[in-house]
């Protein structure tokens, strides 16, 4: 059991892609407490790290799952290419959210009108590579029976809405908050507010707590979206939605974040074992100039993406503590380090691999159909 | 058989609400030309009597129709209320151009979306008007087999590719095209260009001519959707669409165009008897000062709105040139010429609300059929 108090170097402390004590005091994120985090039945990997730091409105579905009310689970993913390691620390966040209590529906959008609008690829490519990544959703572990996904661009009641919500929006309004973009960049906002908004509508029981899972850098979408959910109240009888964040992956290369812009940044659930090998072998760590000095001086984990990846994607506890401590210690040298996580993370890769080719049917049945949950 | 040569003061002309030489010199319009007319198998009133005054693209529906080649008729109503005389002319040219070819099918949208982001109109107040708008365009004659009817807001296919126009378009864009307005009105003007190409997706067997008849102050819109037919011909084979452009009826009360914002601007295909007889008994004539200099002087049918609704609603020639000669001649008095008046249109709006109760089942049913022609 990990100690909830975070320190500044302990095993769960990385350096930062951004400054998350700005982001909580600027935007009135709140904080992950102790208190919050016991009030859960259980606590999945990155609630327990802490790489979930900040919320909006957790407590609603605290209260739901104590007093056994239906709340939803909602997210997504951009339908640009294969799934990534980012996307991953999200989908599993949802089906952490729908594990949390039985009256959990998880709502799942393949926002492929904003892969339309922000990369210009087309509705028809992008319609394959959403039943690939539905797949690879199902072999994470999401429970089908409580699941509604769907491409954003077939899913007529979140096209609706975002017509609904562009009423007497001003461009000043969406430039403050997106930048100066083309128009269809401010309606892939919208359509965005509309999928986190679709489990409340009647066909899916009516308004209830939802939580949005997501990286910290979704946060303008979700204030954007708690002020429409209020200011449409009273027609649609809208709560504004609950969101947790999470931190965001260093590149591999060591600076900036993880990004699509460049594969070599990042790793993908359908990156071979040879890949994955070249990734790791290539990523940027925390370590001295030689094995000597490492050996006398200790390794930097918190400043290492190597040491990042074992932090988000490893889930044995005892183990990750242990590589901490022995980098710190100089006892671990980056090889060594490297080999090990290429071996873990290829196991893992394979065996979801083999998952995935057995879910990949449903993943095409459940876009497919236009049965609702 | 009206003669086609247009004089000025012939019995076609009347006073004008836009300088419609202007817009056909800046905007690049058409004139509608004698060779043009002599090439369409019939004409109906608005096409003899030139208040059809300008087209784009027209002759690609001629040709259609002499090659025996399908094409569209497309056009719509924002169900704000009821269908007023301007509507009734839209109508009857969609009509005309259906009956035009038994290759031709004609599309009609109920534009709810345009409704809430113009008018804030609810979509759910919007369905009920709409059938009752759908009643009246059946009452008036359109072949219902050869007819596809929506509400915008629940035809996926134009929700989905408003938001795919919507890629690259600046605001820059769409203020100098509509004005300063908010992000709704502009995905209004988007929707309407997705509404005129419908036809043409491979629902409804391909790329094809369409044309689209409206008041000239629409011709903002054809550019855009011309201009966005090109930009997506090659990915959904879009031929720009033609158009036909009908001069608008000015107000009732003498000043400006007809208008939804004054009730007594305008008549509707639910004004009852007495209100008939009321607007038109307030209407602005062309008359003299007092009867005695009337019937020395003559009238003056040119700037008459009672005489510009013989001209736009009443369908027989000699009877409608009696009417001016008579006036102009000093022959006619205002209110005798006014009470003729009144009872043609009750008559005929006695009769149309008869075929309406019968129509009203029918407009229902293919408002909620979602089967494509």
């Amino acid at each position: 059991m990990v100690n909830l108090e975070r320190k500044i170097l302990d095993p769960w402390s990385v350096e930062e892609v951004e400054d998350y004590d700005r982001l909580i005091e600027v935007f009135g994120i709140e904080r992950v407490t102790d208190e919050l985090l016991k009030s859960l039945p259980f606590l999945n990997r990155y609630m327990r790290r802490r790489i979930v730091f900040g919320h909006r409105g957790l407590w609603e579905i605290v209260k739901a799952i104590k007093e056994n009310r239906p709340y939803a689970v909602m997210s997504g993913i951009k339908p640009t290419g294969e799934f990534h390691f980012g996307s991953k620390v999200t989908a599993e966040q949802i089906i952490y959210f729908q594990q949390l209590s039985p009256k959990a529906v998880a709502f799942y959008a393949v926002a492929d009108i904003e892969a339309w609008e922000d990369n210009g690829l087309p509705l028809k490519v992008a319609r394959e590579i959403a039943v690939d990544n539905v797949a690879d959703l199902l072999a994470l572990g999401i429970d089908p029976k409580r699941l509604y996904v769907y491409r954003q661009s077939e899913e007529e009641r979140v096209l609706r809405l975002g017509y609904v919500f562009a009423r007497g929006l001003t461009y000043n309004l969406l430039e403050a908050i997106y930048g100066e973009k083309h128009i269809g960049m401010y309606m892939s906002a919208l359509i965005q507010v509309a999928d986190i908004l679709l489990p409340q509508l009647p066909d899916f029981g009516g308004p209830k707590p939802t939580i949005v899972p997501v990286g910290v850098d979704q946060d303008p979408h979700i204030r954007l979206t708690r002020d429409l959910a209020r200011k449409y109240n009273k027609e649609y009888g809208f709560v504004p939605p609950s969101s947790v964040y999470h931190k965001l992956q260093r590149s591999l290369t060591g600076s900036g974040k993880m990004s699509k812009r460049d594969p070599m940044s990042y790793l993908t659930l359908n990156d071979g074992p040879k890949l994955i090998e070249t990734k790791i072998k290539r990523a940027f760590t925390g370590g001295r100039e030689t094995a000597e000095l490492q050996r006398r001086l200790g390794g930097r984990p918190e400043t290492c993406v190597v040491y990042q990846l074992w932090l988000f994607h490893i889930d044995d506890d005892s183990k990750v503590g242990k590589v901490f401590e022995e980098c710190k210690a100089g006892k671990r040298i980056c090889g060594e380090c490297k080999l090990e996580l290429i071996e873990l993370l290829n196991n893992f890769l394979e065996r979801h691999r083999e998952r995935k080719e057995r879910f990949r049917e449903l993943a095409r049945e459940l876009l497919e159909s236009k049965k609702d949950i």
